[in-house]
C-alpha cells in the first residue's frame, strides 16, 4: 500500500484537486466548478466522491489526509469565513464537513499559505527556515514561514502582506481602504498602472488599443519584452512598489528569500531584476545582501494542488 | 541553593545588571559606565567581577546563566555587530567573551527582543503566544513573538519595525533612508513633531520657549495633559503615525496584543487612546477588534534587566 494525500484548491470559479504522494508526484488530478454548488454541503459530497473516484483509479493506495487551500480560510478553526468570492456566506466549518465525508484528517488554510507549504516541502524553500512567498495574481496573497513553521498568528489569518499601505491615499482597495500593496503589485495592479501611464505619457503603445477590462498582465509582459514604452514604464513602477513592499516586509521576519509566484511573476526577469535593484538601494542596512528574490520552485500549473498536499503532509508528519 | 540568573543591559552610556530569580524578583542590581571601557575585554572583566560581587552578597545562590540585551546584538551569532553607539567596533563576539569569564551559558539579543522576552516571562504577555512589543525611546525598537517564540529570522536581526517607511520622502533617518517609523513614533520623533507644529501653527505654547535640543517627550506629555495646543496636536500626529505603523505590522503576524514600552509610552492614555481609535478605523478587516494595545506589564525601572534575565531563563528551560 502506498500512502497518498489529496490536495484541494478551492477558487471562486473552479476547484482543482489531486492525489499526491510523499515525493510530490501528482498521481491524478480532477476538478469541480465551485459555482455549481450554491450549498457547501453539496460541494463537500461532490468533492468526496471525486476523491474516491481518483482513488479507484490507483492501485494499492491509501488516503492519509486532505489539505485544502481556500480563500479566507482559517487554519486554527478549519473554517472559511465571510469569503466575498464564494457563494457560501458566513462561517463555513469546511474542515469538519470534509472530514465527515472522507473519514481522514483534514486541514485548511488560505491559498497563499498553501503555496508557502508547497514551496517548503516540494519547492525552492526545502532547506530554508525563514522565507516569505508572495502570490501575485488577481490580488496579492502571502505566506510567511518563521523558523520552519507557517505563521498563522492569534487569529489564524496572519500573512496579509497585500494589505500594507504603500501609497497613503492611493488606489481604492476591495478592503475599503486606499493604497494597499495589492492594488499595485499584482496582475490587476499592473493593468491599473498601464491605465495610469496611458493617461500620463505621450508615447505610442499597442496597449492603447486594448480596453482596460480586457487587458492582461501577460499581454503587458509581452509588450514590455518588445520594448513598448508604456509597458516598460508600468513594469518599472510595479517593481518599485513591490520592492517597497518587500523592503518593508523584510524587517519583520528577516527572511532568507522572498519567492514570487503567480501570474505577474511570470514576467520573470523583467520584474525580478528591477525588484533586486530596488532592494540593493533601499533595503535596511542590517538586511542588505541577506535576502534572495526568487521565482517559485513549484510549477504554476499544479502549484495549488501541491501546496494543499504539502499542508496536510506537514500536519501528518 | 537557589538558582539565579544575571540580566545585563548594555547601553551606549551605562550598563545595568542584576541577579534575578525564577519568579522575576531582582535580588541585587549594579551598574558600569559603558564609556569607561574602550576595550571590550576590559568591560567583560569588570562585568564578571561585578556579577561575582553581587553573588557574594547573596546567601546560597548559584548562577545558572547570563542574558544580555545590547544594541545591534545578534542572537544566532552571540555578537554585537557594528554598533554605532558603542566604542567596540566591528563584530564583537560578546557571548563567547562573557562565557569564558563567568563559566555559565550566555545569550545575547538586542534590547527590544529582551524586552519582549521580559514581557512574555514576567509581564503582560504571560499567557500570550503571539504579540509584538514596541520600545518607544530615543529610537523605536521591536520584538516579535510568534507562537510563543521570539522571531530572530535568517540573520538573527529580525524585528526592526522602527525602519518601515511610513512617510515616503519624509524625515531623514540615521539608517540613511527617509520617513522611517522611528522618526515619528519615538521620544525623539515627538520632539521633531513639536518643531513641525511650531512652524505650522499659530497658537501660543510653552513649548515655543524651550530649545528643541533641550525638549523632552516628558515635557511635551505634561504640556499635552494641560491642553497645550501644540503638544496636543503633536501627540495626535504621533499617535496617527504609530497607528499607521501598527496597522501595517498586524498583517504580518496577527498578534493578540501590541505592547508599548519606553519613554514615549509613559504618555499613557494621551497616546494609547488615539492609537486605539486609529486602529478601530483603519485596521484591516480580518484583524478588526482582534488586537489589544497595552502598556508594558514590566516596570520601566528594571525592565531591561528583567528582559535580559528572561532571555536566559527561557533559553535554559
Amino acid at each position: 500500500m502506498k500512502n497518498v494525500v489529496a490536495g484541494v484548491d478551492i477558487g471562486g470559479t473552479n476547484t482543482v484537486f489531486g492525489l499526491v504522494d510523499k515525493s510530490g508526484k501528482v498521481l491524478a488530478e480532477s476538478h469541480l466548478k465551485t459555482t455549481d454548488f450554491p450549498e457547501v454541503t453539496n460541494f463537500v459530497k461532490a468533492l468526496g466522491s471525486g476523491i474516491r473516484n481518483m482513488m479507484k483509479g490507483q492501485k494499492d493506495v491509501e488516503l492519509m489526509g486532505v489539505g485544502i487551500g481556500a480563500p479566507d480560510a482559517n487554519f486554527h478553526r478549519g473554517t472559511i469565513e465571510h469569503a466575498p468570492n464564494l457563494a457560501w456566506k458566513g462561517i463555513v466549518p469546511l474542515a469538519d464537513l470534509v472530514k465527515k465525508e472522507v473519514k481522514v484528517p483534514v486541514v485548511v488554510t488560505n491559498d497563499a499559505n498553501a503555496a508557502a507549504m508547497g514551496e517548503m516541502v516540494f519547492g525552492g524553500a526545502k532547506n530554508m527556515k525563514d522565507f516569505i512567498i508572495l502570490t501575485l495574481g488577481t490580488g496579492l496573497g502571502s505566506g510567511i514561514v518563521v523558523d520552519g513553521k507557517m505563521v498563522y498568528g492569534h487569529t489564524g489569518f496572519a500573512g496579509e502582506v497585500g494589505h500594507i499601505t504603500v501609497v497613503p491615499g492611493g488606489r481604492e482597495c476591495g478592503c475599503g481602504r486606499k493604497g494597499c500593496l495589492e492594488q499595485y503589485a499584482s496582475a490587476t495592479g499592473l493593468v491599473k498602472t498601464v491605465s495610469m501611464m496611458i493617461s500620463e505619457m505621450r508615447e505610442e503603445s499597442i496597449l492603447r488599443d486594448i480596453p482596460p477590462s480586457k487587458l492582461t498582465s501577460k499581454q503587458i509582459a509581452e509588450a514590455c519584452a518588445k520594448g513598448d514604452p508604456i509597458a516598460v514604464k508600468a513594469m518599472e513602477y510595479t517593481a518599485e512598489k513591490l520592492g517597497f513592499g518587500i523592503v518593508n516586509s523584510i524587517v519583520y521576519t528577516s527572511p532568507e528569500a522572498i519567492f514570487l509566484f503567480g501570474g505577474l511573476a511570470q514576467a520573470g526577469e523583467m520584474l525580478f531584476k528591477p525588484v533586486r535593484d530596488y532592494l540593493k538601494k533601499n533595503n535596511y542596512v542590517l538586511f542588505k545582501n541577506t535576502v534572495k528574490i526568487l521565482p517559485s520552485g513549484i510549477p504554476e500549473s499544479n502549484g495549488a494542488v501541491l501546496g494543499a498536499a504539502a499542508l496536510i503532509l506537514n500536519e501528518l508528519s
